[in-house]
């Protein structure tokens, strides 16, 4: 598989390319889908459902990487928090703010996500042989975030509050997710997954001083505690804006690869990140909306500055809803065509 | 002035502090003065209300520094742009979205803010002498981000598309956004202000490829511009979320300072960003709603590590609304606390 030999510190030309939320309402395959399945819950929870629409920007696009369809919501709705998705608004759960509600919260949930596995076994049958299937969950902070928040949007006030002011008893919701993805994330290795990607959406909200234990320690856990099992299964981590800090995330988790958010210089990471990490990343999903001229140099930009280096191509956040289609087919034509081509 | 001789290179101990957002919704007697005002255009342009909120956090709490109150939305207000803010929702404008649209705008804006300029004389000769003064604008990126889009809240989608997909375009509204920037912050200087911020709080929606054109370029006009008239006033940016690029930022625009937001280590910008450049910020408002110990020991972190450079004390963002008023007391308090008091 190209995507995974990339990992092997072997730079590929042109390089391998997925985009994140490469499955999404973009696609008016993915909207008749979802309009099956009911809600968004079901849709994650329903194997058949959850497999076709992961397979249908492989049919599309034919990225080299396929990525489980799910959501990172899924781990505190296995725990037993209330959850549920409401129009326009986003995912909606009941706040857990003290020990107490820490404390009633199942910690054996990774038994509850068994569709989630089998949306795995079906898609590794499924996929082409040369396409990746990236298993994935949300990285502690950002999940404990949400459950504390009980809603996204408002930078999570609530959760660094907690954090800052009780960090021990923070540190219980934290080591209770952590713990529960790595059950989550051994399991879908062990259905099929050919490499793991790590959200760590809201980590640019914690500040410098927070980020060694709330975002690297428990990473380095789940990192650890997969290669302890499955030392051949690259880890990607994606530290959503934290900036400077992302070599010191590299160097602190062991992760294999790290996902680069669009506002960070692939120049400036192609030097500030250890050589045997890969880069992936990092356009701007706007340009994906844009296309046309803009797009395409953008493109050419990133893959100048990162070639001769292990790179994947991606974005630096995921495809937004406005996206046309044929856009997408044009920005993956245009990485696909050979060097000095014209395109 | 405290605040001004840490611009002449040399460190202070401990040094001068202030927060932005110090005038605020946390303080009764500025939700008292508030309610007097009406809604929060009118606060802005009314200099005997705009005086009284900007001096009280300066009563309660003698900072070293004071912030004019207005708003950087006052510029499209000046061009023309309708704007309302409406409760629980923020600014709403209506949006500019081409060329025709930026073409109706009024260019000769500076002159309409009259009653701003008003303010900083009331305020310049209220103000202790000890106690410099801070004007301040938006960024012309930030402004312009706001016009287009109409609200905050969303990433700025349409302004980044437009700014993508046709730059000539888009600089049309940036170029008319930092004539009248410039002339803002000009008669500003002129009616006493001892200091100007400016504030990029969306630079970081912007790719990194996009940096040079939208925040850098414009910025450093601004800087040109101000520096001409008037050289020994410094000026500080605040480029929020731009993360590795800080010193970019500062080698590019010429500013005298830079705040820093609190995703940003200070171990890492005192490294980082050039000596001659003043280092302000940059403790996460969170700790100020949390308080105590948490907050004390965070407040010591970043004295410890900025001593020898010289620095501000500040926030890396506002303070928000439920803080409570006697932490910013308690912080100010322990900010000035002799070195090795035990505090």
């Amino acid at each position: 598989m190209k995507f995974l030999t990339v990992f092997e510190n072997t730079p590929v030309s042109p390089p391998p390319v997925w985009m994140m939320r490469q499955a999404g309402r973009y696609l008016p395959e993915y909207r008749e889908t979802r309009a099956r399945a009911g809600d968004f819950l079901s849709l994650c929870l329903n194997p058949e459902l959850a497999t076709e629409v992961t397979l249908q920007p492989i049919r599309r696009y034919g990225f080299d990487a396929s990525i489980l369809f799910a959501d990172i919501l899924l781990i505190p709705h296995a725990m037993g928090q209330p959850l549920a998705y409401r129009e326009g608004e986003g995912p909606v759960l009941e706040p857990v703010r003290d020990r107490a509600q820490v404390a009633r919260l199942a910690g054996d949930s990774a038994e509850r996500l068994s569709p989630v596995y089998q949306t795995v076994r079906n898609l590794r049958a499924a996929l082409p042989a040369e396409v990746a299937l990236i298993g994935f969950a949300g990285a502690p902070w950002t999940v404990a975030a949400y459950m504390v928040e009980g809603r996204g949007g408002k930078g999570f006030v609530a959760a660094r509050r907690w954090a800052f002011s009780d960090p021990d008893g923070f540190q219980t919701l934290i080591d209770m997710v952590t713990e529960a993805t790595i059950h989550y994330l051994l399991a879908q290795i062990e259905a099929g997954a050919n490499a793991i990607q790590i959200f760590d959406s809201w980590a640019g909200l914690l500040p410098a001083s927070q980020l060694e234990r709330w975002v690297i320690r428990p990473t380095r856990r789940i990192v650890e505690a997969l290669k302890a099992r499955h030392p051949q299964v690259p880890v990607i981590g994606f530290p959503r804006g934290v900036g400077p800090a992302v070599p010191a995330y590299c160097a602190g988790t062991g992760v294999d690869g790290v996902s680069l958010d669009e506002s960070l210089d692939p120049a400036w990471a192609a030097q500030a990140v250890p050589a045997g990490v890969v880069l992936q990343g990092n356009m701007d999903p706007q340009f994906v909306v844009a296309g046309g001229p803009a797009m395409r140099a953008e493109a050419d930009r990133i893959l100048a500055v990162l070639a001769g280096r292990p790179h994947i191509f991606n974005l630096g956040h995921g495809l937004v809803p406005e996206t046309p289609p044929e856009h997408v087919s044009e920005l993956v034509a245009h990485i696909r065509a050979p060097v000095g081509a014209g395109a």
